[in-house]
């Protein structure tokens, strides 16, 4: 099978394949790699009978195997979602060439110009379940990007993921590219080797549970993108909108529970406890379970409200219909609360003060802060970044949803005339250092 | 000592409250931070016979240790380097606050708008050797970022670096600012026990012997920003002009042969070797001993050549007045020599011809790549960016030099009117996606 190489190849020797392949086809001109996207979208209009059909037997297996809903769900590739992913692919070949765009540009002296480029980010792991979706939403912007990507899907999904790296990989020879640019990986050992190859592997990017991003970074030295948990907070100010609130506090917890950009604590100024009895309706209405600490349960028993257990239920990703409810003092006191129990992803406050509300937007550390509007907007696609490969909640590199950008560095090139660095300094030349864009 | 806390403090306790200490500076405003930079300025100024009789204390106890003369040079505050200093840092405070800058603004619909913004990276700590003006050099620059750091110093500049982390911290007190963001760390095991603390620390910057680095990185999870080794190349094409060749060449090599950007391996296009022998004389009388393959060997006997050990001299950091001279067949050799033994630091090409010197730009991988200049260029301070955090081998994050840019991330601010997520999509309301700026 050519679409996996970790039978037949050691898994070093497939990353340092990657790493070769990766130079050459990062430095070719960004028309090659647009040609890849386009044969990759024809490819997968050719093959979606093929495509289907593994899908399909993934299915049986699955449910031979007595898999969950859920995850067959997100297993399955309908029609639909094949042509979403074409109509993704080609998106991505209209956009410009994110490689080698110049950022800045700064003569050094006359004639000797210093400006800095972007450039492929290298070698990029991916460990995803379940959704064989991923192989080519990754894919194909590891494509535009100029990477090269080793992906390693589920066992569940072996067989759709093995023909859609087939045509990742014919894409690039198609385009003139190297093939092992792209790369599938089977099985959980070749993971563990590859996490210990911090020289031939630039970035890490676990798309999956908590546990397994958690597990993953436990691993390895080589940085890793994402998030193993989003603990979202939302605050209540004394001068929330109550309408406003009970609107954004129903879509923040109820809209898709099991999102990491849901909501998990809610927090509520005291003064505005007495306007909280018609949120907690709303919330009971849509099925969620609160818990409530001692100060805010009075209001909310009619919603169904149980005490909320303390401190265990602070900074608790529930994932499902459950809501926390705490009372706070004031703003500083909701700030305080979500620097000890957050997790960095995002964090909201309704309030009809704008200076409470810009003291909370410059003190929360997080990646997303928000204003009057729902923790459920933190998303590459919302926020017009195309498509996303995933949130992150480090600092470094990449912070909050991460499209192409996340997966680019950049270099310094430096355009001369014979300087040497002798030439400048007490008695020699000066550097001008002026900003030419 | 207040100026050193790991004796009376834990070294948890003392990580956790410089994550405080970090979010109440980071989110005061730019005139607290600048008001800082000036009070520390005036301190060094001030107490500027007391810190030098600290360092003096060290150069005598250096001296009675027999430490060795390089070492006690670089350990060494004069009133001249101390002015540099107290120049430096009012710099700093002169430049714009670069903390809350919006890097892009988009209207995701009329009334919710998102923008970007950077945000100081969080707890630094930064390991350094014997050089005490790493303290204010980096000390400023955090304070310029709001960032919050952890110094540990070498044992051998103990009194000076204590004196002038207290001068930090009462910078900050004077300023308003919590003196908790800086703190000062003595003692490896504190050092071993700070690199655990990853959910506490956002980034290490080890300054110092790539030994030091090698040995940090693999200590920690948490992100390194640096380099083990910097193996520099440069490649004289057919076309390279001779007489810019032994300019720059001997700069390259000769400049600062200990520094990371000094040239370690010579690639010469075997045409070019007829050209070789004037440069082989102008480095032998810079004092450089060379180590030439068999090719390039008959053209540099005159130069006292010996032949090079085959390929234990190539990707070698000699960090001395050596230098490794290997014959290649052509650009793409060149290129493909620097990608199997470089480090990924800083790589030259001298040629006339503008496509090979195009070629070289975009195929070679590392963090500064340059044509027809010394590598000894790749320096925070001759590209214009101020002060030095360090240079980043690094894809991640920041490469090549890194200034005051490479201690910001950014956060995601979102400011609505009451949006809800689910108020869009099929049937509801579409984003505009507008960018504003």
């Amino acid at each position: 099978m050519t679409s996996d190489r970790s039978d037949t190849m050691g898994v070093r020797p497939m990353a340092e394949a990657a790493r070769h392949a990766q130079r050459r086809f990062g430095a070719m001109e960004g028309r090659a790699r647009t040609a890849a996207l386009h044969r990759l979208a024809a490819l997968l209009r050719e093959r979606e009978g093929d495509i289907l059909a593994a899908n399909a037997q993934d299915l049986a297996e699955a449910a031979r195997d007595g898999l969950d809903e859920g995850l067959r769900q997100r297993l399955t590739l309908s029609p639909r979602k094949l042509h979403a992913l074409i109509d993704g692919v080609l998106q991505l070949a209209a956009d410009d060439d994110p490689v080698g765009r110049t950022l800045s540009t700064t003569e050094l002296e006359p004639g000797l110009i210093l400006s800095r480029v972007t450039s492929p980010l290298g070698v990029l792991l991916i460990v995803f379940e379940s959704r064989p979706d991923a192989v080519i939403q990754i894919g194909s912007l590891a494509l535009r990007t100029g990477n090269a990507v080793l992906l390693k899907g589920g066992r569940e999904a072996l067989h759709s993921n093995r023909i859609l790296v087939g045509c990742l990989r014919e894409a690039l020879t198609d385009a003139g590219a190297p093939a092992d640019a792209v790369a599938g990986i089977e099985g959980r050992a070749a993971v563990a080797e590859l996490l210990g190859l911090d020289t031939l592997i630039d970035l890490v990017i676990p798309r999956g549970s908590g546990e397994m991003v958690r597990s993953i970074q436990a691993q390895t030295r080589i940085p890793v993108l994402g998030h193993a948990e989003g603990v979202c907070h939302l605050f209540l100010d004394r001068e929330a909108d109550p309408a406003m609130a009970a609107h954004v506090v129903v879509d923040a917890k109820c809209d898709y529970p099991a999102a990491c950009n849901a909501l998990e604590t809610l927090l509520v100024h005291r003064d505005f406890l007495p306007r909280l009895p018609p949120i907690g309706a709303a919330l009971r209405a849509r099925g969620v379970a609160l818990r409530a600490d001692a100060e805010s349960l009075p209001y909310l028993e009619g919603a169904g409200a149980i005490p909320a257990l303390e401190p265990d239920d602070w900074g608790r990703e529930f994932g499902d219909l459950t809501l926390a409810v705490r009372t706070v003092e004031d703003v500083h006191a909701a700030v305080a609360h979500i620097h000890a129990y957050g997790s960095g992803h995002t964090e909201a406050i309704l309030t009809q003060n704008p200076e409470v509300g810009d003291l909370f937007l410059s003190a929360v550390d997080a990646a997303s802060v928000f204003l009057n509007a729902s923790t459920r907007f933190a998303d590459g696609y919302r926020y017009g970044l195309g498509a996303e490969v995933g949130i992150s909640t480090g600092r470094i590199h990449a912070r909050g949803p991460v499209g192409a950008e996340g997966l680019l560095t950049t270099r310094w090139l430096l355009r001369g005339s014979g300087q040497a660095a002798s030439d400048f300094g007490p008695g020699g030349r000066s550097f001008t250092h002026r900003a030419i864009r």
